[in-house]
């Protein structure tokens, strides 16, 4: 069975229900035939490259929002990341443009490492005091931690077209598939769910895609009698 | 709707089988939305390369049949044939190694030119007194009345690797499909039809099959409340 996961390292509503889907797999009977596959969804396409601005100051600009109010919804989504045991620092967070993480998680993907990088990057950006979005040395770095080749790991992100098109097809796929938001999962390709779920609406998901899960034998069609067909013993 | 055909050249029941399909899908209101791939099947993986054989003489001998009965089995499948208005040599037709033919539709699918190459082929084999087993020639020149450039035909067939693997990829999914024997067709990847059913066996299929097809949308999985997400309105 596949997870398809839309999501954008700027969004921390995508790490806690990341955080969620988590649980409910670790307790979903046939785990180890679930593939996670991520996908690419930028919530700040516009934000200039290079550029960081605190999140509390620039959502509260954008949505002409008070700082209190955002500060309050921060203290409200540090408290759901708690209860799943991930570290969030409500204050002091930036935003940024994440197109070029997203092509590297392409990459990451290719070497079979893409999990461990947004797991990475996601706890650098919500639980450490550690910018993502215009350090690129420490992005090297935390790929490295993954596993990931340092000098390739420059060469993607030195290139902007390097993994650019998988970038714009998953984005591209989201809007096919009526995703207006992330996260966005998708279960099998039938099963929709948008947003951070409560873990017990992932497990019945779960639950509900594997009893339909695609046959792996066919339906056999037949007519009123055997066809003539040829195999190992003639026609 | 995809329909996927595993044939051999050298099959008999595959030109009957696919002929009644092609009935079937003339009939079907939905033909425009229906994609043909032909698959790889070998029946005669033994046999020498770039040698043939009558048919009549090497079937008799490999069944220990008589000759009358391989002809009368012959004569019943070209009245099959002359019902669907296909040509049909009921003597002297050739069988041999279908490898190489088979790489090199291969090569035409990517060309846009598979069902083409195929319907040539099986023409050559069947209705004309032409032997496509051991005669690069005329296979060459077959190809190019197709739309294919005989240098690329020439070097494909040159090159036993070309296209090898592509080949070996449909005998290996054929076998996990459960096919035993060709002609064998899927529908959707969900249904099954071994051998050259009647046109209405066809038709049924391609019914049922349309009516149960893979959903375009999604189907949306919520919890008791809305879930917390992150769009272009805010998180």
């Amino acid at each position: 069975m596949t997870v398809e996961v839309w999501t954008d390292i700027n969004c921390p509503f995508c790490y806690v229900g990341e955080g969620r889907l988590e649980q409910a797999l670790e307790a979903f009977p046939h785990r180890e035939d679930v593939e996670v596959v991520y996908r690419s969804f930028e919530l700040n396409p516009e934000a200039p490259k290079d550029v960081t601005r605190p999140v509390v100051e620039a959502v509260a600009e954008k949505y002409g929002a008070t700082v209190e109010q955002i500060e309050a919804n921060e203290d409200r989504i540090g408290a759901m990341a708690g209860e799943l045991g991930l570290g969030y620092r409500t204050r002091g967070r930036d935003s940024g443009n994440s197109f070029d993480l997203h092509r590297l998680t392409h990459y990451a993907k290719e070497q079979g490492k893409q999990r461990e990088l947004f797991n990475r990057l996601y706890k650098a950006n919500f639980a450490e005091e550690r910018s993502v979005f215009a350090d690129q040395e420490f992005v090297v770095d935390a790929a490295a931690e993954v596993g990931l080749d340092p000098a390739e790991v420059r060469k993607v992100l030195d290139d902007p077209t390097s993994y650019a098109a998988e970038v714009r097809a998953d984005e591209r796929e989201a809007t096919e598939l009526g995703a207006r938001g992330v996260p966005f999962f998708v279960l099998d390709r039938k099963y929709g769910i948008s947003g951070a779920q409560p873990t017990e609406v992932f497990s019945q998901a779960l639950n509900q895609a594997w009893s339909e899960r695609p046959r792996r034998s066919l339906i056999t069609v037949e007519g009123a009698e055997g066809a003539d067909a040829c195999g190992p013993e003639g026609c």
